[in-house]
């Protein structure tokens, strides 16, 4: 990390890493040993603009790195979960992942993307609860029952019929919004257990962002 | 489905799809009113492809097509895990697939992977066993320790450690095939929720697939 | 299997067993060594009686040969219970038969009342929804009302209450036919603890009947 | 109960019931409404050898008095199981008996046959242990791997494999003990859910039986 | 135990403790070997109350006397929780600590506050349904709803939420009893896990008493 | 908080605390209404100890304060049990509250007391480590056990045994120590539910100390 992203961290109201015996070594990203591929040419631009908005590689992308193909289709499908447009906001996509992450206490997802929550929703303690246990969280009916259905799906996936989904939609929510709410969920159903199974670790930056 | 490709159905083996009261209208394929979007021509091919090798459209396909960049982002990622070289064979990841789905009880998963299970291995018991139970299942010590190691990933990926990627490695799998472990299973993980979220049903032609 | 009940076996629409790798050896039906015991008179008809109905002899009747009080105790049970008059319908009772075997996750007996289900229903693919997850199959209030109560009986019986048994005759059942469900489901409880006790392996020839 | 057998309940060591607020009405055995059956002549002795030898009707036996065959049915399996020669003793069997009911937390079978394990064993304190933990039990390896078996088996029997079979051999048990463990815990497992979604409730003599 | 308090064990209606093989050494009453220290006076003088009310010093508070500081705290709290003013009866909240301690399976907790149950009910039986399941039991909705709140916070506290708490308000309980409900079945979720934890023994007395 | 405590906070390090929509009026400590009761002269000295050493009064200390003699009680055993001598740091003793509260996902304790390990380690990380899952964690051996223990004993205490105790006498803990870890992992069973049961919410202070 060169002094120029150390100055953006500053900007960006990021804490500097410290080092962390209980984390162990940060540069070991997961406990495969998977030799990174050449860069694609998509992929090197999109990893510049990483290190460009934010100071840093995410791991996980790193750890996707050994394949092109494999870092490409992750990186296609992450893209438009969390950033196209939907009818639930960013940070409400994040809720959702960290609530589900929680579920499967996923130490990666849980670093990573609570700090997305701290920062897209400027209350580093909404981060804390996503974390800890949504039910606890002070939200809106709408927010609480996109997460209701959100961690339902992630515990008994096999126990969610109509009744859920007419409770989303009683709360405001669009066929296309519980599309969004289940793809996002699904999503870091995935990741979690990608995640968990390789002992990914995240960088340790985000440990003390928007805090 | 015209003459033609009936008799491609034929030709493959695959049983003319009954109607059934149970499984209900087969062309409702979700619980979500979403309207279908234009196919891009990469997908309009990729659907062409699909007609002319499967017979028909899979429903998972169809209920992604609202958007093509959900679409787009879908197919590859599935594409990939299921299909590129891989140490595991295909027949494998789609056992993965089944164990991981019955564990999460998805009916979509289990019918469309079921059918691949018994149409890969030639062995249509195969294709029973990972959907009522994989532990009934006479298999190899190396396809037990996969298939353990998927649904342990599955159920509590929280208490996943590395004595269970040293089983995987004592198994005799690489670093890279516990990826391929870790990714397909992650991946249906994901795609049994999105299907038991929006109640996705299974194009009826599988059931009597390879049988 | 001789050449004439295999004639038998196709006026009946049943297909030919075929042997399966996974499925092992159909000839070791437990995994304990018993002695058969020579069958009384009465089980001596009743087993020619399966011979000429079915074709063949289920192995369950074959894994409680080695004690014929038992056998006979069994098989007295059994077909009180599936067979003799009840406001529940064979079918229904097959149906509980497998969504209680499918919590319980049992190769054996989702195998043989999978079969069951397909041919007392003529719907194959409602015998996979049994398998799978009843909850995707769209059924009757009454059908669905007696399936909810069997599988909470399986999963949780310690949960069961009167407002269960309201929900029940709410939807139609009376006090007997409670009896009924109750003492089906139970039956099966016992039958998946014995079959997973003791490895107990279906008679190849169910996989390819009525689908 | 009369005189007498309020004699026979003092040759045995059997207290007076008392009523019990919390346990309500000892004559409405069950939540369900059935008209008793005429009892068949086998039944009508083996009621009268109940009252002669315990002085009274034991509740289950009653409930299933609405149709013979059925009440014919339970007896010939439960006396098989509970009271046939095996290489388990009959107090072990009990034990089984009481260790799956408290599992399952059935109440009628907890308070029956753990009055039936103070009674085999002499020993109150061991019908106490296997209502409320069998782990707390100062139990043989024998005893302690036999109950092991059966509460595995209660409670996750789609987990039982090979090893615990040899689990039990190793602890002296043989093929024919096995199975004798899985029926005992697989019939319990049948009559808790009976019980269960009946509200059956057990004879109030039971409660201070052998204390 | 001296002639005395065998007296006084009668006329308290409790029956002599007789050795039980199963329950093992009455006198070894954890599983860990702490040295006792010396009585402070204030314990002393408890022990003494114990000794001349009870007849006898319940082996929790042994078990604690490795550390007077240790031993105060525990009966500080506990005197308090169990003796001090309250909405709740001493009865009642003798049955949130069996039906708590029935969740938990605590064998040391179930002995001592079963009794205790028995004996402040005058109804055995009381004490058998809260040991075994609390649900099978004829109880006031008043008491019904206290012991539905305490066992789902035994069970799931991360579940509980306003809704639980307006239930308890609805069946009749202030603020301060639902603290009260929740701090007793706090208390015996610490003690349940403590007595396993060490493997704590009951006094054998405690059988007998109030049958 | 005066000028001169929010100057003590800098001095410790602490954060400001901010106002958060998702955790809601700092001012409202629990759901439920209790009058505050007069501080006694003791709890008044310790309160005054509280605000001198912290800055501020933790609100489980408030919530108790409707009763001098629970919060006395209370007080007592947390000071004896997180303070007194013992064979286990104070930081291992809020590693297992931590631990232990992440299991039950109580947001009371694993705010307050994950600040605790934040400063008590000076390893930010490990705090947030013990809230999402030891299990990924790089700790000692001894450390580790410690935690499997306390872990087993929340989740399933009814499991634990003889062979867990070996496993802590195996990683170097003393039989005094192997109660500090039961007694301390209670302790956090029973606040956890105590502040679920009342929704008890942190002071917000902590969300920024020591990170």
């Amino acid at each position: 990390m060169a002094k120029q992203s150390s100055k953006t961290d500053q900007a960006k109201g990021k804490a500097k890493p410290r080092p962390s015996a209980a984390a162990g070594d940060d540069t070991k990203i997961t406990a495969l040993t998977l030799e990174p591929a050449p860069l694609s040419p998509e992929m090197a631009a999109y990893f510049a603009k990483c290190e460009e908005k934010l100071g840093f590689i995410p791991n996980v992308l790193k750890a996707y790195g050994f394949d092109m193909a494999k870092l490409t289709a992750f990186v296609g499908m992450y893209n438009d979960l969390m950033l196209a447009p939907s009818g639930l906001s960013k940070l409400e996509r994040e809720m959702i992942a960290v609530a589900v992450s929680s579920h499967n206490r996923c130490y990666y997802c849980l670093v990573a993307h609570g700090a997305a929550v701290r920062q897209l929703s400027g209350d580093p303690v909404l981060g804390e609860l996503m974390v800890m246990n949504y039910r606890a969280a002070r939200l809106s009916e709408r927010q609480r029952a996109m997460l209701n259905f959100a961690v339902k799906l992630a515990a008994e996936p096999w126990l969610v019929e109509e009744e859920d989904r007419a409770a989303l939609r009683q709360a405001g929510f669009s066929d296309r919004d519980i599309w969004d709410i289940a793809a996002v969920a699904g999503f870091f159903n995935m990741t979690n257990r990608v995640a968990s199974a390789t002992d990914m670790r995240p960088n340790s930056v985000y440990h003390g962002q928007s805090r």
